[in-house]
């Protein structure tokens, strides 16, 4: 096979592997065949034009390929996605092959204008939209069957023949930016413009929430820490803490609109336009006419699906989220056991005991929410969404209702059915500790230790048998090939949504729980760039301008907050005593504090604008520049109307 | 001057006049002969390309004139403006004139193609966008002042010499409108299709709203009646009404989002690109460079327009708001007068007298609101906003406030400070009746009965010396430049926002409202109908794709109504009744169901998609054909270099 492809050498001399592609052990000669010609083929044939070079393991198999593509190609390919580069005047613009020559730091021969993540998502985007012409089915394989426009990776995923298609790391450079991220202790922000350029901007963009968040956090845990230390219960004190916490949470979530737009327009994601959203793979259906496109493709009705989501989903959040208040009966018997325990033989036993039921109840908690996660997403996965958006929509707002009743059930329960405040600072600094320690230690020294021992033992037989000179490469994609595999941000965002939640919504009894946050924090962005860097396969850059949905998220979490905070101040003893003569005083206060406080978020969140002001003008500029341009065109034809 | 555009009358045998010029009388030669040679000029040379011709009128001034163009030249100005028309193929896209065959209706000779509305909206964007080239002054003007790039007919209006711009009625099909608008007796929809191609998108929707408000509104009329016969004051009643409305005002705010979209997919507006906006007229400042065009023109420093704004607009706003406040205790203390006067020397007069004071205050209100709108437009209009749209968004929000309080603030205070509901009811009543027939008269009538005096004396002057064959034009014109103006749909929509205030603020205390409104709605209906058709001007037409700030504003309302509602049904003494030993948890209760009502309403606006399945379809259809245009012309660039 591999003299097929032997005139790429000739042709390329420096043939950089960016994308591995892995088949399934034994998949049929024709199969590969055509496949790797249709990679090779030029574009005007219906091929994705990239380069393709089998990778020749120790035991002589042939399925792993290594996928790359020559310069030209991938300026060529940066124009078809839409990438925004900035040009020599400072602007950002859409890269297009023909104003090359205006774009900062462009050389015919710099190899850097691309960035090794933006080549990958360039491949990944070819590959994914080389489409099937007029076979009906992949040669070898005829239960994989095909039509017009068919995806044809997606396809071969679906049928397992493809293993998996992973972006290769690049060792230097990884090597520079685990230096500078976490490489030495250092008081300072992380490098996000390098975490983009190699991982890119989705992850970046978690990286740059994550950090942000954690400076945010700062004022109220240094707010926090007098109440800790002398121990305040005056009114005024709380009353001012938990004002503080409101309005700063809606600032602090404006702000971020605002900072994510300067560092999005930077990396040119806030101008890039929304590419058209193909059918996910698993997504699957009768063949028929898709009306948007008009091609035929499998096609699926929504009253089956709004039939699935309305009469099984619902029906299943609803009994899961039953099931989860039941948990939480349970544990409220055991904490009351552990209690009657601890007054019959009081003894250290016993009172160390009294901590049992709540450490007992946050690893229930945790594992329960593993576990609904699974089926979450098999339910979101069965209502065959047609779109990756939808998919994700749908299975966020599943997962995040439970985990949210799931956490916060019992602590809405101690504070407002059962009025226990100590018992609500105890419960609430428990959980929020053991879920923080619980999430470190499943999400990245595990894995990493579990890896470390995989590297040692594959090191140990790759010795043995050093005698090519590209062993290195062999060597690296070996171990690439069986590292984890990273599913994207939305379990760190999960991780930061509940932790704002512990941190707000009773942040009037347990100040705090943001200095503890903070602590976290500062760990998680150290653990997580271990976990990006050494644990798990290199993810494919994804262009994103924001961060979707956990914005709307995060905003109901504030709402939510206020709520429970005006309640909570209304209950404490301090403000009871204010109001001796009537409750009713009391209560219609707190409510009318709670409505003004509501208004004034609504009415902060409409005035902070979302972009500032000099990226509103650039926007605005690049808007007006596309309408001139347009009407230059009316106008040339005009005259040449006119004339005729 | 007439004969140096006698060749147009050669040129264009049928030229047909659609818009009316009238400049200053004893405007200098030199100024008129320039003005129309740019009207005139070829749009190569930086002229409009547009025909015009002088009106001779009877005392032989020459200061009118009437503005026309070219079939083609009005096609060519719908590509420009970017109209949007329906395809052969049902779809809707924007028309260009190489793709002209493909619309409906094409044809070289039809000139109906384009409707007359839609024409003379041409015209005024091309006479709008006539800019300065090298003149530093209009000829013969040297006060006012030109530089490149500024609207000529701007400077014309703002130094007076231009008086008036306005478009024609067209005799035969008004006649037309009129009798299938409000010429016969019948129950129906509006012909909002005739009104759309007479008036423009933003009167239609206008009309358009009116009508779905109006039918939205039976509902909660129909169950309203029986309460005002039956008396009923049962508790369930009242909840249900009241929840029933809470959420109807909901459900018709978000349909009617749907009804919006539905209507200006098929006139086009919505798929209309905006256009870059321009200063309005009224803007002025020290000449620099916009940041955004980069071109010289006045700009006006940012932080001087929100130091007027803080320092100065908003003060102001607050002492009106006082002033308000003021006026409605003087109200308060003219009612316990009248009422003491009735207990003193009860006898017919004396009850009659009851009525009085709400009355005057009505009357008051309608006066303040009035007066105050000039302050709010001179303090806008001071602020100096460089765009149409900033400015209008001011406007509104000062009337909108001023006026929320003005309407409301005695109803409020007697609702929940002197907690009597009878005098609530009375007083809404007197309300709402009183400034319905105030405006009623002030708005239609009264106009109409001015302009019939004044038609009936214009024509017996002009029947004196008929002695053209052209004078009905002649005629027509004169009319019509008399004529008031009509200054846009703000007055209308807010008339229609203070009255769903009415209905939905208290509606659980007087459901009979909901009936009035409905009265007066139908009524209403066919006044501004009288009013656009007879009284005012024909008006530019607008293209518009929603009905903008008064959506957001009618939402705001009903969040609002749910806190009044939930607060009069939680003081009503059947709800009180329910609770009788402790008035706390009948507090909570209350704040419960409004917390849970208000989330509703948040889930409910955010479930409801806001455009219908196939208009969302069809739109993801045109963004996909763009696309996949986009494609293509990378695709034959990908070849070409490929082949290279």
């Amino acid at each position: 096979m591999a003299e097929s492809w032997s005139f790429l050498d000739a042709f390329e001399h420096n043939f950089r592997p960016l994308v591995v592609i892995e088949l399934a052990k034994g998949t049929k000669e024709e199969t590969i065949e055509w496949f790797t010609k249709r990679i090779v083929d030029k574009k005007a044939k219906g091929g994705a034009q990239l380069l393709i070079k089998p990778l020749v393991t120790e035991n002589g198999d042939e399925n792993i390929y290594l996928v790359g593509a020559s310069h030209l190609r991938l300026l060529l390919g940066a124009e078809t996605v839409g990438l925004v580069k900035e040009c020599n005047d400072n602007s950002m613009r859409t890269f297009t092959y023909s104003s090359r020559k205006t774009f900062r730091d462009f050389a015919d021969d710099n190899h850097n204008f691309l960035t090794m993540a933006e080549c990958q998502y360039i491949i990944k985007h070819e590959l994914e939209n080389l489409r099937a012409k007029d076979e009906k089915m992949i040669p070898g394989y005829p239960q994989a069957k095909l039509y017009p426009g068919k995806s044809i990776v997606r396809r071969l995923l679906t049928s397992g023949i493809l293993v998996q298609i992973f972006p290769l790391h690049d060792r230097e450079e990884l090597k520079k930016l685990r230096h500078s991220w976490y490489g030495r202790v250092k008081v300072g922000y992380q490098p996000l413009d390098e975490i983009r350029c190699y991982f890119g901007e989705t992850i970046a963009l978690y990286f740059g929430f994550l950090e942000y968040f954690t400076f945010a956090l700062i004022p109220m845990a240094v707010i926090g820490i007098p109440y800790y230390v002398f121990a305040w219960e005056d009114y005024d004190k709380y009353v001012m803490f938990a004002t503080f916490n409101l309005l700063w949470s809606t600032v602090i979530l404006e702000v971020w609109k605002r900072i994510c737009a300067i560092m999005t327009y930077r990396w040119g994601t806030l101008l890039m336009k929304r590419q058209f959203e193909e059918p996910r793979p698993g997504f699957h259906g009768v063949l028929g006419i898709n009306p948007v496109t008009g091609r035929e493709e499998p096609v699926y009705s929504s009253i089956k699906r709004q039939m699935r989501i309305y009469l099984v989903s619902l029906p299943f959040v609803c009994l899961c989220l039953y099931f989860s208040l039941y948990v939480m009966m349970i544990y409220f018997d055991l904490e009351q056991w552990a209690l009657d325990y601890h007054e019959e033989n009081e003894s250290n036993f016993s009172s160390l005991m009294l901590f049992v039921p709540s450490v007992i109840y946050a690893v229930v908690i945790e594992i329960m929410n593993r576990i609904y996660r699974y089926a979450a997403e098999f339910l979101t996965s069965w209502e065959n969404h047609r779109l990756e958006s939808s998919y994700q929509n749908h299975l966020i707002l599943k997962v995040l209702v439970f985990n949210f009743l799931n956490c916060f059930a019992s602590l809405f329960y101690i504070a407002f059915v059962l009025f226990d405040m100590k018992l609500l600072r105890q419960s609430l600094a428990t959980l929020l500790i053991t879920s923080q320690i619980l999430n470190q230690f499943a999400e990245s020294l595990l894995p990493y230790w579990l890896q470390r021992r995989h590297k040692k033992r594959m090191k140990k037989r790759m010795c043995s048998l050093k005698t090519d000179m590209d062993l290195s490469l062999v060597e690296q994609v070996n171990l690439e090939k069986e590292m984890g595999t990273y599913f994207g941000t939305f379990d760190d965002y999960l991780e930061l949504f509940l932790q704002f939640g512990y941190v707000s919504l009773f942040s009037c009894v347990y100040p705090l729980a943001a200095v503890f946050a903070v602590l976290n924090n500062i760990t998680e962005i150290y653990s997580d760039a271990l976990k990006m860097c050494r644990v798990y396969k290199r993810p494919f850059a994804e262009p994103t301008a924001n961060i979707g949905v956990w914005q709307l998220a995060f905003e109901t979490m504030s709402v939510i907050s206020v709520v429970t905070n005006c309640i909570l101040i209304g209950m404490s003893p301090q403000v009871n005593a204010l109001f001796p003569d009537s409750k009713m005083d009391l209560v219609l206060t707190v409510a009318l504090v709670e409505h003004l406080l509501l208004a004034m978020k609504f009415i902060m969140a409409f005035v902070i604008p979302d972009k500032p002001r000099d990226i509103q003008i650039k926007l605005a500029k690049l808007e007006f520049e596309s309408l001139e341009a347009l009407k230059q065109q009316v106008r040339a034809s005009d005259m040449y109307n006119s004339e005729k």
